[in-house]
């Protein structure tokens, strides 16, 4: 199996990309395509002492960067990293594509370049998250401010095969984010949405989740429109950052204090980790023709470790193909 | 001052409703009426030696719970000591309403008994919570599903008025909930309301903000719709409760993690304190045209007593009038 990944994309590239890919190869057995200044990356490699030996690079100085208009990717930008990451996807250079570059860039790419599952009427930004105990998918996660009814429903299905197949949650369970969990709780659009969910038969559909209840088992699948999604996304790295903030105040306010911090350090850095969303390396864009993961952009080396061993476990699952049978098969019934 | 207290709203009721009330009495020097069973408040307040002479009663054995829908308040619930109270305002017996009862109870009565201030397009349910440092408004959090930009221009005066004359906080700042900062994030509606917010002279709005920033200092109002609001405030309260569970359990995990706990005891409560919703007792139902005050759901005495000194405070600032005034000129603006 192949990787192209954007050796430019995300804050700490591209040290950090390399190192993390390298040591996903020698850990996973994979092989490597990076994409971006050669002349760089082999600095960079020597520099810290890392050997990139016999790994392809296709070339390019162009960066997509965070404040480029996602879709200039397609023409102004077609000579970036990621552009050409894309572009080498598509031809079949390598199994999957992995960047921690913009999200919207990536879901431009996956949309435009790689282009979406015949059937699939938008892709998702689909971040799998920690939650009390485990976690849990959000779907969309922001890759569509606007949604219709249909696309929600496209979502919980993906969301539900990716969950099964690649994240190994048997039977996942699908909720709808609402304001309430009665089944006629939220607008039309949640009511038109929750209508097709229970209908949908591909699915195991729980109903309407309150917001409150999503960090504990609220669902393994949340899905919701990309506005209220990237909402929820935001929001809850917010909270958890600024109590982790007040935490940290605390523990370093007096000598006692540090004394008492010192005691629980390794539960604490346990707890920190549990919260973390760069155990789980990132998100993979759903409904494109072929894998595409999404890296945090704030990816260090192991965060890029984690995200291509997910982004493996997403190829090697085959679920593009069982998510096209799953849309051929609603298309033949819809039709008889 | 006469405020109406519905003694029968809320999970604590009747008994934390009675005391907040009492100590409200003695220490604002505020007049108080009670709605609810009469028998039972007096026998209730006899049980736990609370003094309640001279108090009225506005008698009624009907309550309205949280399972019935907030519609059936104007008819069928009409007899319950959440109708009778917003009765009671209408008619002038007291000066503002509080209740800890159902919210969805409290928009309807609020909008169709105490009825809205002429031209307010509806009602917001505008809670104020803690954040890292301080507090902020988020208006609406959860009252109207589905709004007009017209609707989110008007919540952002109202909380803006109310932020300034109650909460004291000068030239307050107004931001947009979106998934991100710049000026055109988010989709057609969030544009439109932007523009608004832009052109409105009345308010200091400062932008689009993303939800990440809402824990820290991002803005004194947010305005959005009520199913964001609602989705935020709930995730808010979620992914704070979930946290602070995840620190009990460490702390209680073993004999030298129970020391450390008793080292930062103090500091710990603290930061709870800080981080507490019912500091802030509850919310006002901005837009009616007499105040209306959601006390939290779960409120004993102490929150009970924090939301009256609230309802007081925004019966003292008389910025029903202010509103009035700003409807009034707008609308003479709009015609000439």
């Amino acid at each position: 199996m192949k990787i192209i990944i954007d050796a430019f994309g995300g804050d700490n590239a591209p040290l950090e990309i390399i190192k993390g890919s390298l040591d996903a190869k020698k850990e996973l057995g994979i092989d490597l395509i990076f994409v971006g200044d050669e002349n760089k990356i082999k600095e960079c490699a020597k520099e810290n002492g890392l050997d990139i030996g016999g790994i392809e690079i296709i070339h390019t100085e162009e960066v997509f960067t965070m404040e480029d208009d996602p879709t200039t990717l397609l023409r102004a930008k077609k000579n970036t990293s990621m552009a050409l990451g894309f572009k080498a996807l598509k031809e079949g250079r390598g199994d999957a594509f992995a960047s921690a570059g913009s999200s919207g860039g990536m879901v431009v790419g996956a949309t435009l370049i790689a282009k979406r599952i015949k059937g699939i009427k938008r892709v998702a930004f689909a971040p799998v998250m920690p939650k009390a105990e485990g976690f849990f998918m959000l779907c969309d996660g922001g890759a569509n401010n606007e949604c219709r009814p249909e696309m929600i429903d496209e979502f919980a299905l993906m969301g539900s095969v990716y969950m099964n197949k690649v994240m190994g949650i048997k039977n996942p369970r699908v909720g709808q984010a609402n304001v309430g969990t009665e089944d006629t709780k939220g607008g039309q659009f949640q009511n038109d949405c929750f209508n097709l969910l229970k209908a949908n038969e591909n699915i195991n559909f729980i109903g309407n989740i309150e917001a409150r209840d999503i960090p504990f088992d609220a669902a393994d699948v949340i899905v919701c429109d990309g506005f209220t999604g990237n909402v929820i996304l935001k929001l809850y790295e917010g909270v958890a950052m600024a109590l982790v903030n007040k935490i940290k105040g605390i523990f370093k306010k007096s000598l006692k204090n540090k004394l008492a911090a010192a005691m629980v350090l390794g539960d604490m850095k346990e707890f920190k980790k549990s919260m973390d969303y760069n155990e789980y390396g990132g998100a993979p864009i759903l409904g494109a023709s072929k894998p595409v993961f999404k890296i945090h952009g704030s990816a260090k080396a192991n965060t890029v470790k984690n995200a291509l061993k997910l982004t493996k476990a997403f190829v090697e699952s085959d679920i593009i193909k069982d998510i096209e049978e799953s849309v051929k098969n609603k298309e033949t019934k819809e039709e008889n």
